[in-house]
């Protein structure tokens, strides 16, 4: 496929790699569908929810009743997300996998809640076996509902106060870099309250080291990193990762703790990569580095650190022009253009 | 004006400031239309062609015939300015200020020829003080035509082999950058195509400067420079840029090329920059320390160099985004969110 993809892409009405990115995404996306024509129908957007164990050791400068209450809002179509996806027409599915409220009445929420919020990770495994099984089924499953709708590009957005938490473990375990270097501000933490995440993380991890020493093989022992810090929003986009790249889905990544879902997901599965875009690289410091151990480009540099997907979402038209490019414009054949080099 | 907008993004349903770039271009945009509830209504782009005299001497990769066959080309829609024109909604005008070739029976070619391609500015001013004057005037209609449609927002793209030329020249002269470090590959040149584009340049600034040693002004002296080494299409976004900023609109500004028009109308008046959005910060060498020079950030990096606007069209979603937020997201009050910072 790839000469062919090529000889296509410079074959159109420009000087060679004079659209710089757009040709390497375009790529990208025809090796994705195998396809020298490729298309974007039914953009879905998973917006996953899930609260969090460690929430309660005060690492976030949020209180957990803002999950809930943005899920809520959500649903009223006031949230950043919800503007991104009515302005690049995708189709929004707010799904509870374990948020600490019950929403199941609330119209508009899709019910996938797992339990009430994760364990505790400074004390104990933030999920069962069984839940986090559960959680990569609930994600595959949410992926095929979108693909029996036609969907070929799937973004995917979390909403979990103290998130960046496990996904700072996530990078120190599997980019191997000292975890202080991967803890960030979060959602707005001041210095001491940096501090005290930085205390808590590290006893959390020292634990977990201890926890899982009998774990012989690596691979063993990142499947047991996953499920003991992650959030129920963060393994069901993991699950949902894996599906989608199983299924050739394009997959928009956004900022930190999408990022740091992906990565855990490449862990699992290192060929799922291919299949991913990453939309923009955040504010959160550690972000960069941990797309660099991914050798990944991401599209868009706008100092966002909202989540919900809306730094993905944003760099969607770009994807979408990639794909433009090889369908709509001319070749220089057809365009009668002297071929100039 | 600018506590209120601040005011107005601070409540947004948001931790403040997360939506990073977004919130600063927001600013910029109700800041330029006085406003808490900005607009991007009827969007158009002016694609502005001309043949540049100093192309004779060898200086780009591609022969002088692509720039009109390339306006042709425009006209049928097969064009990368098209496909993104389409995408986002421009209304795209194809306007001839300048080509080598008579495109007057060309249906889509606005006509608004001021001579076949300039001088050639190895040995004499590339146009006439008359035509120069013309070019602003005939930028300065064109915008006028779309304000007359309701236009808000302005994109201005360049068809134009050599051109890179004269910006490099600009770009050295305005920003006071030795002339060598301002010239790059073009479209494409090697290496000893890039050797004779510096010797021809550098032959063609020492007459400038002996041409012009009796100016005795500053700003006389920039003056001369624009129409000395100018190509029409480039005086034409000057005009074009200055009229819009006197009018409110908010300017959408591509690459290397119209980055140097930017600068030459900034140079002549400065506050045109608090209406320019630079779009799209691209591969040839220099763009990035012209950028610079502005204080100006671009939104996108995504190694084009094709001309014609397309960098800065990619950039146009974002900037709809920015309004976008200002006008649909809920605010803490109408979102019942805890406020947390």
């Amino acid at each position: 496929m790839r000469p062919a993809i090529q000889d296509k892409i410079d074959n159109l009405n420009k000087p060679k790699g004079a659209l710089g990115r757009l040709e390497s995404l375009a790529m990208q996306v025809c090796l994705i569908q195998h396809t020298l024509t490729p298309s974007l129908a039914h953009p879905c957007h998973l917006l996953l929810g899930g609260d969090h164990g460690i929430e309660r050791e005060g690492v976030s400068v949020s209180p957990r009743e803002v999950t809930w209450q943005q899920m809520i809002n959500f649903t009223r179509g006031g949230g950043g997300v919800n503007m991104l996806c009515r302005q690049h027409g995708f189709k929004l599915r707010i799904v509870d996998v374990g948020v600490d409220y019950n929403l199941s009445e609330v119209p508009g929420v899709i019910d996938r809640k797992i339990a009430r919020g994760t364990c505790n990770f400074l004390h104990e495994p933030a999920m069962t076996e069984a839940q986090f099984d559960q959680s990569i089924e609930v994600g595959a499953a949410l992926v095929d509902e979108c693909i029996a709708e036609g969907c070929q590009v799937l973004c995917i957005g979390e909403m979990g106060i103290a998130n960046t938490s496990p996904s700072s473990i996530w990078m120190s375990l599997f980019c191997d870099i000292p975890l202080d270097e991967c803890i960030g501000a979060g959602a707005g933490l001041n210095l001491p309250g940096i501090r005290h995440k930085r205390d808590i993380l590290s006893q959390s991890v020292q634990r977990f080291n201890h926890f899982c020493s009998p774990c012989r093989e690596e691979a063993e022992k990142d499947l047991l990193a996953i499920r003991y810090f992650g959030g129920f929003e963060m393994t069901t986009a993991i699950g949902a990762m894996l599906r989608a790249a199983e299924q050739h889905l394009v997959v928009l990544i956004d900022g930190f703790i999408m990022t740091a879902c992906a990565l855990a997901a490449c862990r699992l599965f290192p060929s799922a990569k291919d299949y991913m875009v990453f939309g923009h690289c955040g504010d959160e410091s550690g972000h960069r580095r941990m797309l660099d151990s991914l050798h990944a480009e991401p599209l868009l540099y706008l100092g966002m650190r909202l989540g919900e997907g809306t730094g993905a979402l944003c760099a969607f038209p770009i994807l979408d022009t990639a794909v433009r490019m090889v369908n709509e414009m001319n070749n220089f054949d057809n365009a009668h253009i002297t071929k100039y080099f």
